[in-house]
Order: C-alpha cells, then sequence, then structure tokens
C-alpha cells in the first residue's frame, strides 16, 4: 500500500523534478496533479508540450493523468494525503494557498521559500531539526487544522552544507563565524533563468537574495521553540557570497568556520567543501 | 557638415548598437532618439541603466539627450533627415510606424524584417543590387511622398553569404541551387535570446524563420522590377539549415553551390565558408 | 556461455568506453585487457587512477584486472576469441599490432581508422555491407590465416548518416552528390582534445583529417569487392565541412543530397539532420 | 628617448602579452627578444605562426625582430637595460637564467614564480612594498653585481587582492585572518591549460600550487627586511580556495577579514570582492 501524494505546481520545473522523482517511489503513489487554470483540464504530457525539460520521458503512469486547477482546493479531498508544493506565484499567494490546503487536511511539504520565515513553519532538515515537528501541534491548535500542517525545505545551499556544519557543532565546535561562499548551477534558478548572452564565457558574481537566505535560514535551522514560536540561533555570524557559474547542474559551497572555543591542536579556522 | 540621423527604438540591443556606431561616426550625428511611452522623456542613461549591453560606456554625446516617444511622429520634424529603425513591435505596426516617417520626410533606413516582403521596398546590399533603390520614385509616387523612403537591410546571414556568390554569378557561373548551413551566436537573437540552460553543452539545430528568410531574401535581392514591384528570382533553390551555438558573437556560414552550366575543368559543387 | 573478449588500448578514452559498454554485456564477458608496457603489470583500477574518464565507476568485475602488455601477443592466447581494439599508437604500428593478433587467431575488430584503407579489410556498418564479410576467406588465404580476421568501423559521423542515405540509394534514389556539414562535440576528439581556451565560447571551423574520412571512407563501404579487394563506389561525390563545437557529447550531421535520376513529384535535393 | 628593454620567452602566450603590451608603450622600446634554441634565429613572426595568442595582430615594430637564444646571455649586451622575464623551463633553470642576466648587468623584472621565494628578491606591489626596493643594494653587494637587479611580481590573485587589504591594514584594521576564494578564467593558466571537456560545463574545485602561492606571498609583501633577507610577517593567517571555471579572461576574488581589535561600530569579519 503506498502512500498518496499530491503536486501543486505540477507543470513547471521543480513540479516536473516531483513528477519524475516520485512517479516510480517505492513508498508514493502520485494520484493528483494540480496547475495553474491555465493547464487544468488539460492531460499532463499535453500541458508540458515542448517544455518538458527533466532528462527521461514524462512517466507513462502520470502522462495521461488530468491537471486539476489548484485554486480549486475541494478537488483534492480524499486523493490523497501529502501535498507537495512547487507553485510558482507571489510569496503571499503561495503562503495563502498552501495554508488552504493544510486547512482541508493535507500534510503540505513545501519546495517555496514563502513559508520558510512564518513564526510556526519549521524548515527542516531531518538530520538535522527532527523535533522542531513538535510545532506542529502548536500548529493545528492555532489555526483550528485537524489534520493538516505545512513543513517546508531550506535553500538548496543551505540543506547541503549545514548537515557537516552540524556534525562540528554536535562534537563540541562552537562555531561562531561562518563564511560561504558558493558555486550554483543555471538549474537552480529555474527556467529560462540566466539568459545565455549573460552567462557564457561568464561568471555572474551575485543571485539576488540568495545571500541573505543563506545567511538566515540556518539560525532558523539550529534555533528553538520559545512560546510556540521559533527563536533563531544568534550564536552563530554567516557570510555569504553567491555567484552564477556556467554549469547546467551542481553546486560548489565552501564553507570556512571559525570557533570560540578553543580546539586544542588544531586551526582555528577550518574549510569544508561541499560538492552537489 | 554633419549628416542628421534619428534612431527609433534606441534603447533595445539593436539600438544600442546604432547608438555606439553612429555616436562617433565621421559622417553622421545623432540628433533624434526615439522609443517606447516607458523611457520617453527620460534621459538615454537613465533609460538604459542597468541594461546597457555594449562593451563601451554610452557614449558621453548621447547620454543626456531627452529620448522621444517615437509614435508621435511629428516631434521628429526638423531633427534629422535620416531614421535608423531599429523598434522592436509586432510587424504590422512596425511597417505602420515607419510608413509614418516616410510620410513625414524622412529616409527610414530599417534594421527589421517586417518591410522585407513590401513589393516595393528594396531589401538592400549596396554591393549587389544598388539599382534597386530605382524603386523609390515609385514608392514616392504611389504614397505621395515628397522627400520620405524606405529601405531595408536583409538577415543577417543573407548579407554575409550573398555578396561572394553575387561575384560568382557575374562572372558566369550560373548557380541553380544553394545549399546554407550556418552556425549562429548569441547575439543574433536579441536580448535575452536563448536560456542557458537550453545553450550551455548545447546546439539548437534550428532557429525559428531564419531558415525561411535564408531561402526567400536572396531571391529578392536577385531579383528585378517589373510593372513597380519586385519579381523574385526563380533561377535558384536554396536550401538552408540555421544552428544556433553557445558563442557571444559571430556567425559561420558554409554555402555549397551546384551549377546549371559546365564549367571546363571545374568540380560542379563548389563550397564557401564565411567568417564573421 | 559468455563469449570472451580482450581489448587492446584498455586504459585510454576508447578503451575506458569498451570496459564500460562491455562489461555488464549480456553476450561478451571481458577476459584480457592489455595496454602499453607502462601500465603493464598493474591492476587496472591502479593504472587508470586519475584519468577515468567514464561517468560511472569502474566495473567491478574488472577494477582488479591485472593489465597485459599489448605487445606480448602470445601472452593472450587461449584467453579470448575477439579482441577489440582501441590502441592509441603511430598507424604503422597499429595495424602490426592487429595484424600480429589476428595471425594468433584472433578476430579482431579495430575502432581505429589504422586499417580502414588496407585493400582486404571491411569497413562495417552491419545494417549496410554485411556482403563486405566475404572478404574474410580471402584475408584468411592471403596471409595464412587460421581463425583470425580483422574487421574496422567507420569514422564515427559516417557511421551515423550512411545508414538513411543507403536505406534512400536502395529505395531507388540514385544520390550522385552529398554534402555533408557536421557539428560535432568535443569528446570526440579524445582526451584532451581541444584547449578550453580554443573552444569556450567559439566554434572551430576545421577538423584535421575529418573531412577527408567523411568523403572517402562512404565509397569503400558502398563499394564491391573486386579481385580479392575493395573497389570503391565512384558514383558519388561527397563534399563534407566538419565543425568542432563546445559541447562534450553528441553529433549533429547535416546531409544534403542531390540525386541523378528524377524523383517525380519530388525536390531535386533533399536535406536530413541525424542527431548522435 | 624611451627605455630600452628586452623580453626572455618572447614567444609563449606569457611573453607575447609583454609583446602587445610593450610595442606601442609610451615609455618602453622592445629591442631584444628571446627565446629558446628553436626559435632563436627566425623572424618574430615566423616563430609564433600559428600560435600567436593575442587578440591584435602581431606589432609591425616586433614582427620581423630576429629571435636570440635566451641562453646566449652575452648576446643581450648594450642592447637593453631592463629585460621582462617570461621563460618558461623548470624553476632551477629559470633561477639560474635570470641571475646570469642580473650578473650581466641586467635589471631583470620577472613574471615567474621561480624567485618569489629567495631570500633576497622582492616580491613587488609597487602601492605596498616599494620600500623593499632597498634589498638591492644587498643583492648588489652579495652576489657582487655592478648594475644588475632581480624583482618579481607575485601570483596573479594576490597582486589583486593584496591592495585593498593593504589600505585597511594602513588605516589601522588589524586583519589576523583573511579567507580567500577565487573564481580564475582559463587565461590564467597558461596555453593550452585545462582541456575543453574538463572545463565546459564544469568548474574545477582545485587549482594545483595556486592556494599555497596565495597564502604564502602575501606574507612576504607584507614582512621585513630582516639581516640582509625578507622575514614573513606571521601576523596574518590566510586560507585560500582556488577554483578555475569556463570563462576565457578575469578573475574574481572573494576575500573576507576577520581582525584582530574591537572595530567600533563595525562588523567584525568584513568581505571584500575584486574583480578583474
Amino acid at each position: 500500500m503506498k502512500i498518496k501524494v499530491g503536486i501543486l505546481g505540477a507543470t513547471g520545473s521543480v513540479g516536473q523534478r516531483f513528477i519524475q522523482l516520485l512517479a516510480e517511489h517505492p513508498w508514493f503513489e502520485i494520484s493528483y496533479i494540480a496547475a495553474s487554470p491555465r493547464s487544468a483540464g488539460k492531460k499532463y504530457q499535453d500541458a508540458v508540450a515542448g517544455r518538458w525539460l527533466m532528462p527521461e520521458a514524462i512517466p507513462e503512469n502520470v502522462k495521461n493523468m488530468t491537471i486539476e486547477d489548484a485554486s480549486q482546493v475541494d478537488k483534492a479531498t480524499g486523493r490523497c494525503s501529502i501535498m507537495f508544493s512547487a507553485v510558482n506565484m507571489p510569496k503571499a499567494a503561495i503562503r495563502k494557498l498552501e495554508m488552504a490546503y493544510a486547512e482541508k487536511g493535507f500534510a503540505v511539504v513545501s519546495n517555496n521559500s514563502a513559508h520558510r520565515h512564518t513564526e510556526d513553519v519549521p524548515v527542516l532538515i531531518p538530520e538535522i531539526n527532527p523535533r522542531h515537528l513538535d510545532i506542529i501541534t502548536l500548529q493545528r491548535k492555532k489555526y483550528n487544522w485537524d489534520k493538516g500542517l505545512i513543513v517546508v525545505k531550506p535553500n538548496c545551499s543551505v540543506q547541503s552544507y549545514l548537515t557537516p556544519i552540524y556534525a562540528l557543532l554536535e562534537s563540541g565546535y562552537s562555531v561562531d563565524k561562518l563564511i560561504i561562499t558558493t558555486l550554483q548551477a543555471l538549474s537552480g534558478a529555474g527556467y529560462p533563468g540566466p539568459s545565455g548572452l549573460d552567462i557564457i564565457d561568464n561568471v555572474v558574481p551575485y543571485i539576488d537574495g540568495e545571500e541573505k537566505k543563506s545567511e538566515i535560514e540556518p539560525r532558523k535551522i539550529l534555533g528553538d521553540i520559545k512560546n510556540g514560536k521559533f527563536e533563531y540561533n544568534d550564536s552563530i555570524d554567516i557570510s555569504a557570497h553567491c555567484n552564477r557559474v556556467p554549469v547546467i547542474d551542481g553546486h560548489i559551497v565552501c564553507a570556512s568556520m571559525h570557533f570560540k572555543n578553543e580546539i586544542p591542536d588544531k586551526e582555528e579556522i577550518i574549510r569544508i567543501w561541499i560538492f552537489l
């Protein structure tokens, strides 16, 4: 018995990735796909015709599924229990839509940044902060939800470098300063992303919003729940510099750490690289 | 005494190229620049702030010029005699706007394809068909223009390969079949053009509309004026294949020709390459 | 019972590709690997350490195999029946080495161009000229070989475009002129191939030797055996233009054909594209 | 009256850059060019035929100059006073050759890293350590040179980021930790440098030797002369991470600094970017 899941924003580049990753998944079964009114009513393969970006073909068990209008939340009732969100709309509209699905009893797992700083929504890295799931009880009480919930994932570079840093923290290394430099591929920008004219034979040394995300999200993930909301960890100063490089897939993150405490027989600054 | 010229669509990528090429030109002086209502009234440097694409700085003598609304044709009266057109609008709107400037007495020289197949507008390559300028007398009579006129330039790859082929034709080689393969840089697509995700580590083997242009425009340029309009040359069959390659600037055109007549001591098929 | 095969030149980029393609093959079993004296005696994984170019890991069943010295032909006796050759040496030395293995009774199948114009060695595309295998009887008689033989494959772009052209020829279209334009990826050049400085943001419009191969090899493949050797087909004139493009893998071949005979209701020139 | 200069290693990629930069220089006149015995005796344009890498043509006043054998030091006598060194040989051979020219009375200014850690050779950034020229008196006394001398320039990324850091030091900011991340173009690797296969659609996150240079050279440049030799500054810990990116020209250096002293109203870590 597989768990039935839905995908909001199933036709965009992130939605397509969800389709690809979930179609043959051993635990999950895609039983509901939704997108904007423009795609609603169409078969999936017709809606993404000419703009399917994944390297493999559209999965057989998805291509003839009919797309629902994501805004008609009632249509989803009874069709799945988990709702993966990959919608691409203004942040406020995303927050509202994800709340509407949670209210209807769905476990909303969002790829989007819209709810990352909502005070009672956890930014989860299961290896680091599973205890943040405790806040779901508070979510349900506050909004009067029965089974619904919202959790989100962090920014793509944060989710890569925070795990090894967390392992250091757990081992007694008190990082007080963290300097992050990233070299990020084009696929992270979504489609179409930077123009070929801007990125071929070039590096773009700034990614709007990305540095701020890298500097703030880790402080929530490493923070605590206090008085029903998240308190950001303020013992680490993070300084991030994000570069877009002319590469299709993959990121490099170089993290340099400074430690508050004396580490006998160790350098005071340690650098790590993460390749993903 | 320099000739005063205007530029329609001065803020776009082609318009910027006109600005760059004409600002220090020994014959011309930019005395009028126009664009869409959104840019009208602004100083040139303010209107293109953040989207100036040329490698050199905005020319000193242009950066503080005020942009006019291109649709207010009367504003141009008395400010210049030649109007270079680089507007980016639907083709029908371009044709209408260029006609309006011609009617007001301007010599409109267009970079756009909108009028390339208008029956009495010459597609000029000065080295090949200067005699096509004879049709201007007919233009003026037909539309009741006093000094105005419209001439256009051909597609960028056509203008490169047609000159050497014309030289062969003039030398008695009767080309009856012409096979064109192009490798075209991104800058030819305008900004933003293809996404980096589509073109890095890739070649796009089709450029919408480009093959048709390459197959038809040469037949007009090599044609004759008959009964007040252009008759296309039908003695050459052209087959074109256009590829977009991950290169910022420059085109390669490979043209293979087959000759109708016997060329003593020559191959029947000759290939030429043009690098630009 | 799988067929036991050997690989000559197993450590180079082509040899690595043979390793990758054959290691899990349903019909074949790699039972002998040989390379230059410098690699001989080493375990495969040690010999290619730091220069393994395939995307997947070195196959488990190969990584601990010991590499033989390819020049010690006797060492191969009894270990396999088919010998795939990917050696990288001067052409004359390759021809001699492949002959030595054929003399010892191996069926030598070469990826190299060294024997492509040897008068009694077939250049095989199984879908086109399987009857060229008839010459093996003559090879064996001439060189007094018992079971040995040599066959080679054509140049990579030839093997792509010749199959559809052959299908046209078989259907009664008498192609008399063939104009080939290729856009070829870097991997076809072997490692290291063109410098990043030469190929990033650039196209190299000439590949040394490639155009000649494209113009001559098809005439052997489409030729006949006469008096114990191959007679090249001279009814097709081929003109090829080969470009190196900044792409890791994949070729585009554009082939334009002119027909000798009248094709009712058809264009006289047909273009086909092959993407591989 | 221009100063006559010579170039050692004039045919390599760095030597070609010297030729290009000096040929029209207002202060200097190229009057001697030398290279390996293979090029000696040839005209410059013949020696670099097919491997001239600069975007402009070979300067008119250089192309017919005859190349000398750099190892025949006596041939240079009387032809110039300054000798720019761009030779490409084993480090020990470079040190010896540059010493030989200094001994003959030439002011040797080297682009090479060979002498960067020679105890009495200054690594100069004129804006930072002009006082290091004091050591020349000691050089001459020690080696018994009359007019000769050797000075070198630092690694390309060091010369970019050290100037602004020096300005901070001069203003009272005591940097004690410096974290450098570079994104370096291919041209810095010399020709041919990385293969297109390794760098297209990729970033190479390590440049052999480059990180060590970035960590040690600044400590010499910021050091003092003590007892006739350079004493390295040990008050700054430098940690560098150097990446090669698929770009033809230009480097990005991101330098993050930590300060020993309290800076009122300032962050403890400051980041700067240098684009060159």
